[in-house]
């Protein structure tokens, strides 16, 4: 294949081959490897559309790659050497922010965190926030949807985008960058094309919404004696604390524990029985008047939930470091799983009043097939979203567990049906949830979305063999 | 046409013909009138859907219709007496509430009113309002995606739906009624279907967020001497209140004039140069906390606006019967625009940021063409939706308005299109706009949302002659 009329659109620097494109060709995890005819990488939408045609013209798939972070291979290529990888990344601007409009206009290869600086620098909030925001870019966040610690305020990825630009799967760039809040004029594109994983078009720009920076927070590790206690307080933190609620986390006390083995410098900030409580929350509170009223806040709403027993013990962070502290042992929960050994994960989301019934029942069917198995809990319970991980527990080799990864999956993921879950919460489908898909989603959903892949992208060249 | 096959379907009494059919034929302001081939009125949702695919074998067009109160005749029949109306109206059944989960499904035909009270009686809030709600359903509201009072906290009806079962325009049942807060597994079907005015398919139920009722509410009228002071006013109290600001109306003092001259019981709650003012804003806080909190906020964020001077003035309801009153000047406005005599009305959005420019160089435009036109301008500023109406004013009557009115529509849209807004904030495309649409909206979604009308309806047959 002459790459050269590629490199007359983006400049010959800007097509790698071979050693250079390696990087690009694994995922940053190292489970996804691919081959890649070449990464081309354009420098602005223009190009992005000249380098789309070029590929329409031949039949070439596109891989649109953003930081290249996710956890389902959507962004690696497939092993035949014919497929493109479309870096986003030299679409790197922020072309505008308006405050009087709560509105920040970013390109697609913009890193998330520049763009949380960004509108913190205009003193305001860009409140999407998530592990890898230090590289992941905001159009790999919208293709799939980002999550994240802030969902529970302020929604997924695609509540914080009021406009678009895209580039079509013919190539043709589609125009639709407007602030505005409110807009009934035809079919909602926005949001079809974000989460779908760059199989519909490619979006190279994005205007975002910008929220007021709170006035103070306040954290709180919360010691509790069962799922159902973490479902009450959350019901009362929500009527209690309104939309200053901004995180609300569930944590297995095995986790906690996990961490602080495998990072001995960290500490639970309990003693005894306290410590000893199987379930944790970690509740943090943005107040939009002061640090003082965050502290009465605090005192009435979780004072009250005190005398009546739904919670066992708190731990109020008094510093801005405590704070930090107790949000480092929820995020060092993914790296100390090692702790346990390998595990089989699930990224899956269920009904909030759902929650406690699933995790005893389906704890119950992993011991039956399973037994001495260990449950690695965890997740965002104020979007119903929780890690369940399995470990190998006792009476296993961590191999032996993998060996078994397809009877797990089936177990939970069937377990998640039954309660009207979802199998990929944030992390979408990709290439890892792609064969599962057709076995959980709605037959009638699949063929709307089939007939909406083969409408606007009839030669099938974007992201081929992702989600669909 | 033999109509007898879907008595089978939805019995008799539920196939109306000749009269019977009238009132469905009509919309409620009398703009639009059609003929209809039957009305048919199914009891849920096996039945819809057989009756869809009654009319997908023969062609029929299907023109799904709630409570009959749309702006722009979207459910409203062409004159051919060959499209069938499908009243989802029997469809009224709350089928669940789920208070741990904050959720509420409810089918089509429910009237909007009847989920709020559902919502309240179980010590919750379903936060859409908006006038027609005593009769409006909220299969309706979704397929039009409706706005309303609330948007700027809680969003338009978009963003209060989780899940929706719907019959697709080939008559199948697509079942995605979970009521999760994340799940990322494939296309956002549930947004293309809000929003698309029936013509990609018949929701058929949705499963909606609920909210914790407020504590206790404020209102204040502010009394105003620029657009500029509102949009500062607006911003700072967006950062003082945060998320438990629910409500900022922005209103001409022409407008409130009128509402008191048209109704000489109402009154403005200001004397002298306060009540001369150009500019008013209805300012509502939801304070999850308390009424004495809401009161202290009030003082604190607004007497700083009044001692920096971007507040002339501010009335403070001290009862619930006065924030009523002050509510109920809002909300006579429309009705009372007849002071002015019949006025050419525009529903669009603009940044916010654009709105004090968008009003001074579109009046000028205004009376550069028609000297002495009175403008009638009020709505929704936090959202950037601005109800922008032209009345006769001076130097014309009434009829030579009117007559002017593709004119005037020429005038104020193109302004909008300048400022990067959008022709239809809230109300939808229908009938009224679908001429105007390929003018204002960009070729590129233009082509793509025809591509999906054609994927997803390839007959045809749903709401022809709608939207697209």
């Amino acid at each position: 294949m002459d790459l050269g009329a590629l490199s007359g659109i983006v400049g010959t620097e800007h097509v790698l081959t071979g050693d250079a494109a390696r990087a690009s060709e694994l995922d940053w995890r190292e489970r996804y490897a691919g081959k890649a005819l070449a990464v081309v990488r354009p420098g602005c939408t223009e190009e992005v559309a000249r380098v789309v045609r070029w590929c329409a013209d031949r039949g070439i798939g596109i891989v649109p790659q953003g930081g290249n972070t996710g956890l389902c291979g959507g962004a690696t290529p497939d092993m035949s050497g014919t497929q493109l990888i479309l870096s986003l990344q030299r679409l790197d601007r922020i072309r505008a922010i308006d405050t009087d409009n709560d509105t920040l206009v970013a390109e697609a290869g913009c890193v998330l965190q520049a763009i949380q600086e960004a509108a913190r620098n205009a003193d305001r909030l860009f409140p999407l926030s998530l592990a890898a925001e230090g590289s992941c870019t905001i159009g790999g966040n919208l293709a799939t949807n980002a999550g994240g610690t802030q969902v529970l305020r302020y929604g997924n990825a695609r509540e914080l985008v009021l406009g678009l630009e895209a580039v079509t799967a013919s190539g043709e760039i589609m125009h639709g960058l407007k602030g505005l809040r409110k807009d009934n004029t035809g079919y909602d594109l926005r949001n079809l094309l974000i989460g779908s994983e760059g199989t519909l078009g490619v979006i190279t720009a994005a205007t975002l919404k910008l929220y007021p920076q709170p006035a103070a927070q306040r954290t709180t590790l919360l010691a509790l004696q069962s799922i159902e206690d973490a479902v009450t307080v959350l019901a009362a933190a929500r009527k209690g604390f309104g939309a200053a609620l901004t995180g609300f986390e569930l944590i297995a006390g095995s986790c906690l524990h996990g961490v602080v083995r495998c990072y001995p410098q960290q500490r639970i900030p309990f003693d005894g029985a306290s410590a000893a409580m199987p379930w944790f929350a970690l509740l943090e509170l943005s107040d939009s008047e002061s640090a003082g009223h965050a502290q009465e806040r605090f005192e009435t709403v979780l004072g009250a939930l005190m005398a009546s027993g739904h919670i066992a013990d708190a731990a109020i962070a008094e510093t801005v470091a405590q704070s930090r502290a107790l949000w480092h042992l929820r995020e060092s929960i993914p790296l100390s799983e090692k702790a346990f050994g390998k595990s089989v994960k699930h990224d899956i989301s269920l009904p909030v009043s759902a929650i406690a019934r699933f995790v005893k029942e389906t704890n119950a069917l992993l011991q039956q097939s399973f037994p001495g198995v260990e449950h690695v809990v965890f997740g965002h319970l104020g979007d119903g979203n929780l890690h369940y991980n399995v470990a190998a527990g006792t009476g296993r080799t961590e191999a032996e567990l993998l060996a078994q990864q397809d009877r797990i999956f089936a177990i939970v993921l069937d377990s998640v049906a039954r309660f009207d879950g979802s199998i990929s919460a944030e992390h979408g489908i990709g290439q890892l949830k792609r064969g599962l898909l057709p076995r959980y989603k709605d037959p009638v959903a699949m063929a709307l979305m089939r007939d909406i892949k083969r409408a606007l992208d009839p030669l099938g060249i974007m992201n081929p063999g992702k989600l669909l």
